[in-house]
């Protein structure tokens, strides 16, 4: 058995997301798993370094699985690249030390959320963006944005209202740009809460639509509290960028 | 009843082409009249510049309608836009003089096509590109390219077998460009005939691949003979930019 990495572009917009679920095989990881279990006649479980929701996208999602296989690793991803849908690119196969887990050596990520701000509908990019329809000021997003960086408990941007484990994570990169027609929010932490960026993204939105003041961020922070942070920002707009080892 | 000028963008993914059908309203013209026909509170034919194939793609497609309405023309653009589907967008409406019409009044159109030759599949963009998957030269479909220019017989270049119209058109333009992991072709002349633009694509691309020499061009306009050409390139690579008047 040799562990192989695998670096998985894909667009979200039809799948319920990256983890495999009881019901339905609708899943990145589900799909993964299929096509490399036919191609070894065994099953394989497919390790990602974390999950994405439905509609989220992913630019260099990381996944490793144990596998005995004839196949060299490049012959492995052109096997995956036939099977797999048009919306499920494998980039990379590599051999990696058996060790290597994709999840637990993650040091961090960076996921990028699309905000488009344009006057048009966005057609072309509708599955890619956030269509917030209000006018945001870049600048008082910026300036929420510091508040953000270094280590916080982020329990008031966290969905999960049962976590258990801590809620404490350190951010050390995040930036607002305007990029043409849209806002692009990039953020780089060394891990994230379930719908931690749609829920930061969210909270910049009002931030930058005037209703809050970009100070405010350090009392939701310090509130640990879901209900003290903004909106939930809806899952098109963001994509995994990448993940960090 | 005035009449409206209407500029349309759209992704053709999902339609079955432009041009409404008895048995579906899957296309773009059924969609635009549905909605039109709901705004005024009775039947509004929209006439396009030209038909699109189902997978074919605008981004500034023109059209117009007479209709009676109490709206302004850019409330018709808004009415327009909330209930249009969102991959269709209607980015202009003017009033336009009674004897505007869309497709008589043309005097020409940009069309461009995308062939991705990237390694790694086209997860983004795969509905907009032809992924080709041979190495292309870019300098020998710009040499075959120069043979188009000017006033020609199109017949080799045309789907329609039983075209009794003239298939003399001119192109004006016609230029192959290399744009990241894509060649694009673009294309403008005074009017294109059923798949021509799909048809000199696939005759480029046999260029570009060396199955064809650049000077066979000349040969294959001669022989007014669909079976001269070569294949038509899919749909979805191509895009309807702009309609001149």
């Amino acid at each position: 058995m040799k562990n192989y990495r695998m670096t998985i572009c894909y667009e979200g917009t039809r799948y319920d997301g990256w983890q495999r679920q009881g019901t339905t095989d609708q899943t990145i990881q589900g799909k993964l798993e299929a096509v490399l279990s036919r191609m070894c006649g065994a099953p394989v479980e497919v390790q990602g370094s974390g999950r994405t929701d439905a509609g989220v996208h992913a630019l260099e999602q990381v996944a490793n699985a144990h596998m005995e296989t004839g196949l060299t690793a490049p012959e492995i991803r052109d096997y995956l690249n036939r099977y797999l849908p048009a919306d499920i690119s494998v980039e990379e196969v590599t051999e990696a030390g058996p060790r290597f887990h994709s999840r637990l050596n993650a040091r961090g990520k960076t996921y990028r959320y699309r905000i488009y701000v344009g006057d048009a509908k966005p057609v072309f990019e509708r599955n890619y963006v956030w269509a917030a329809g209000e006018p945001l000021s870049v600048e008082r997003m910026e300036a929420a944005a510091e508040y953000f960086l270094g280590e916080h408990d982020f329990k008031s941007f966290c969905a999960n209202r049962r976590m258990k484990k801590s809620t404490v994570r350190r951010i050390d990169s995040l930036t607002v740009r305007r990029h043409g027609k849209e806002i692009w929010i990039t953020v780089t932490g060394n891990g994230f809460l379930y719908n931690m960026v749609r829920i930061i993204t969210g909270t910049l939105y009002e931030v930058g639509t005037g209703q809050r003041a970009p100070e405010e961020i350090l009392e939701i922070l310090e509130k640990q509290d879901r209900q003290a942070a903004g909106i939930t920002a809806p899952p098109q707009g963001l994509t995994l960028l990448k993940v960090l080892y």
